[in-house]
């Protein structure tokens, strides 16, 4: 059980967690950086840092922040489980509890297809570690939006009878897999989820899954607040959910490193206090 | 003129400097650092500078400014005069006008003392450069908590009959100057400030120069909301006030440098986006 989850490994989750270290606080952030930032080639207006790239920025706080004992954890957090005192979120195979949540997810939300929601537990899946033995002997379709979409099809390529991959050819894909080029478009069905819609075409499966590099919000954290597209929090950033912060770029404008710091270390500091 | 004027060279002064030069605008940052950062030893929880004093924080921020293009003054701003679409404050004997105003005054907020803002521009100056002649030949006292108040004192005394400075003896002061040690407790007056209580003492004066190195909020913008002791914003750091915005510890609890950062960038392009 860790004092402090950080959910998202960008400026505002680092300055979180070199804040929270900072108050003696056991810290881990999960995730890894994608974002814009790592393909900045140069930025001039973070304070204390003149003329450095995004990749230097992000590589030097997450060095500070590792030096000051924070734990860190590759994988997406696809939902969060309220636990009374304390949160708990499956990754991968494992899972993590933490006392208080620091949401630092960066700007960008991914969108839904049309019936994803509706059919989420009954024939979509975001984990194939959790849920593929269900599915053991059945066709099932996988959308590859994410860096560990290759891992868990091969996974599943080891149990399903089929298994179709809507995204790039990949080298390392199991030769069981079948890819297909076709753009992903809505989850159909009627009790459950029959299918998926790509390309104008109909293919039927058992299960769809869906690996993205985040998870959408409403699926993280269902009843978070949110202003439009971003997390809504008060200026000690708290979101509506007690034990829940929010940082950086998923709570809003300007889409900034220093903002994001900023914020980072006043949710750290909030979280550690209470 | 200005585009953006910025009172207050700390970390959120700095900050709101590099991002307003990043949006292009013309920025001028009055005040000068004398605060706790100059004499903390060592900051390790500053992202992205793992480890330096506080010294040299600032000074790493200052050249990053200034290497963007932002002019530096050095001073007090007693009070700013909103002139509709801009706003002008005086500087010693000089005037800087802006078409926004940032504050990054910092936390300490200086106490005033009984009488003073009751008497203030009836026998109570903030200025002996602006008000210095109105007291031509006459007795004067002089409160001495600021960096100004040796040059300023100097000033008056070759203009007033009279000057007697409350304040640490300093080899630079003119000869004519007598030099108290007591503690300056209250201006009384009845129709004007008449004099000073210090010590338990009465000193009449026709009036009282109190030189401070930062001025009050609320004499340096009347009407300016306050939540407690600090200045209310919202999280686009807008204050109650059209056009002025503030920024750093001076807006609120956590007192640290990110924050600090984080609210002068958000402060910055609020003031630029206008």
């Amino acid at each position: 059980m860790y004092d402090i989850a950080i959910i998202g490994a960008g400026p505002a989750g680092y300055s979180a967690a070199i804040n929270a270290r900072q108050r003696n606080k056991s810290v881990v952030v999960i995730g890894q950086n994608t974002g814009f930032l790592t393909r900045a080639p140069e930025i001039t207006n973070y304070p204390g840092m003149p003329s450095v790239s995004g990749q230097q920025i992000l590589d030097t706080m997450f060095n500070q922040a590792k030096e000051m004992g924070a734990e860190f954890r590759a994988g997406v957090v696809h939902q969060v489980l309220p636990m009374g005192e304390s949160f708990a979120m499956a990754l991968g195979s494992d899972f993590v509890e933490a006392k208080r949540l620091i949401l630092c997810t960066g700007a960008k939300q991914p969108r839904l297809l049309p019936g994803e929601s509706e059919w989420l537990g009954r024939g979509v899946s975001y984990c194939g570690t959790c849920d593929g033995m269900l599915y053991r002997g059945r066709r099932v379709g996988v959308i590859a939006q994410g860096p560990e979409a290759v891992s868990e099809a091969n996974f599943l390529a080891t149990l399903c009878s089929e298994v179709v991959y809507f995204g790039a050819q990949d080298d390392n894909l199991d030769s069981r897999i079948v890819v297909r080029s076709e753009k992903p478009e809505a989850i159909y069905g009627e009790k459950k989820a029959d299918g998926l819609r790509a390309g104008g075409e109909e293919f039927p499966f058992d299960c769809v899954f869906i690996f993205r590099e985040a998870a959408a919000l409403s699926a993280l954290l269902p009843g978070l607040e949110m202003d439009g597209a971003f997390i809504h929090v008060d200026r000690q950033m708290h979101t509506n959910i007690p034990g829940v912060y929010a940082a950086g770029d998923c709570t809003g404008l300007p889409l900034q490193v220093a903002k994001a710091v900023g914020e980072g270390c006043i949710a750290a500091l909030s979280a550690a206090s209470k």
